[in-house]
């Protein structure tokens, strides 16, 4: 089964664990893509260059200067540190961002209607994907040749126009694309059934209760949108969802999605 | 026939004429690749970030953080900028630094003697590669499937160190390495008789008249490592070396190496 394996931020900010996890990485068997998140760099870089970082519910709010920033940190610094790292631990890794033959033709996003209901937010050069945005002949081709796709989350949309895309969303479509394996790496062992306790782990969680955890406030709100993510991916086409520390990676644990 | 085409800052800067130059690639007939500098823009985000550049006789000092700011700035923005554009205009391009898909290996400079003959001098995290660095099956592999390579100056060495490297030599070692067709793309239309007459293009050169000219003062300082570079091509293997201005592309001008 081919797996497609998501970190975010806490990996990719922190030169240790991303290189125990590029090792552990490197070690899985069979064929893998992996996806990687931005972290707190991409904001650093801004404020030190006298821009203002604005999130709004969650997300960044991206203007021209912004997206050179997440270009420059996302697409450079971080995509090639990773495989760098991952070279030397005997991955034949090849960095991509969407544009790079052509593997992901994103959609620029549209004005969205915040959680008020009412307020219509633009977040400018964001770009929204699909399953259906990637080049899979192309992907199947790099993986058939032992090669290792590792996503950046910038992307473009075929008229020389960058975007910023949220990489939860990458993996997940690339995931479903694929009807391959997908493992969410967050900074917790899965979906905690109390949020204070980090061995409480729900070892797997079907949509119902997933619903049921939710209103219930069982479930974090910072965990919903990648929860959500991660039971589209399923339902689109995804042949299983892990949730896990991305420590953990080699390690039958996390939650799994049913 | 092969080609390798290498453009630097003057084009890399200027948004307008990176867009014709990647028209004018885009048409290009048969099997290529492009290597790219940087140009000045390192530069601009290391003084916004309170660094301050060091160029010892025209080559950049790339400490720790430095290095962070080029892979940043040539293989996040530049690069992906290049290939966007690149993808806009139906050339089917793949952005790459060294260390994707392993595709090149660099071995980190030593202390270099400068031009006084005695000061030794470490130039950090500055790469050297030379033809045999080249993953030859790989980029044939690609050129195979129609892709273009778009080659940025960050190397590695295979053990998770990145390199800052010279564009030149990296366009030059390709085209070498696979026996290609080398243009050389500066701000003039070729090498000029009078550095004051840009329409005085010296139509061919051969290594005892560079020399010749080089002697009595014809030919620039600044265009001594370019043209070191360039012959040192066509000794290793390439099979055809010309300079030439980067929009001329598509004409037959510029100075041929013989």
């Amino acid at each position: 089964m081919i797996q497609v394996v998501k970190i975010g931020g806490n990996i990719v900010d922190d030169p240790e664990a991303l290189d125990v996890f590029c090792q552990q990485f490197a070690k899985m068997e069979g064929p893998k893509l992996l996806v990687h998140g931005g972290g707190v760099m991409a904001s650093h870089i801004q404020q030190s260059l006298g821009l203002k970082p604005i999130m709004v519910e969650g997300r960044r709010v991206t203007d021209k200067k912004t997206l050179n920033v997440v270009t420059m940190v996302y697409a450079g610094y971080c995509n090639k540190t990773i495989v760098a790292l991952l070279q030397k631990y005997g991955c034949n890794a090849l960095g991509l961002a969407g544009c790079d033959g052509g593997v992901i033709r994103a959609r620029r996003r549209g004005p969205k209607t915040l959680s008020d209901g009412f307020t219509k937010m633009d977040f400018g050069f964001v770009g929204d994907v699909s399953p259906t945005s990637f080049n899979v002949p192309f992907i199947r081709n790099l993986l058939t040749h032992g090669i290792v796709p590792v996503f950046c989350p910038i992307n473009h949309d075929g008229q020389g126009q960058l975007f910023n895309t949220n990489a939860d969303t990458i993996a997940g479509s690339l995931a479903a694309a694929l009807c391959a394996g997908l493992v969410y790496c967050f900074e917790k062992k899965g979906v905690l059934k109390d949020k204070d306790d980090d061995n409480s782990v729900i070892p797997s969680l079907d949509a119902e209760t997933y619903t049921k955890l939710r209103l219930e406030g069982v479930i974090d709100k910072g965990m919903v949108p990648k929860l959500d993510n991660a039971f589209g991916a399923l339902q689109k086409g995804a042949s299983r969802v892990v949730i896990k520390h991305a420590l953990d990676l080699l390690e039958d644990t996390g939650t799994v999605l049913k």
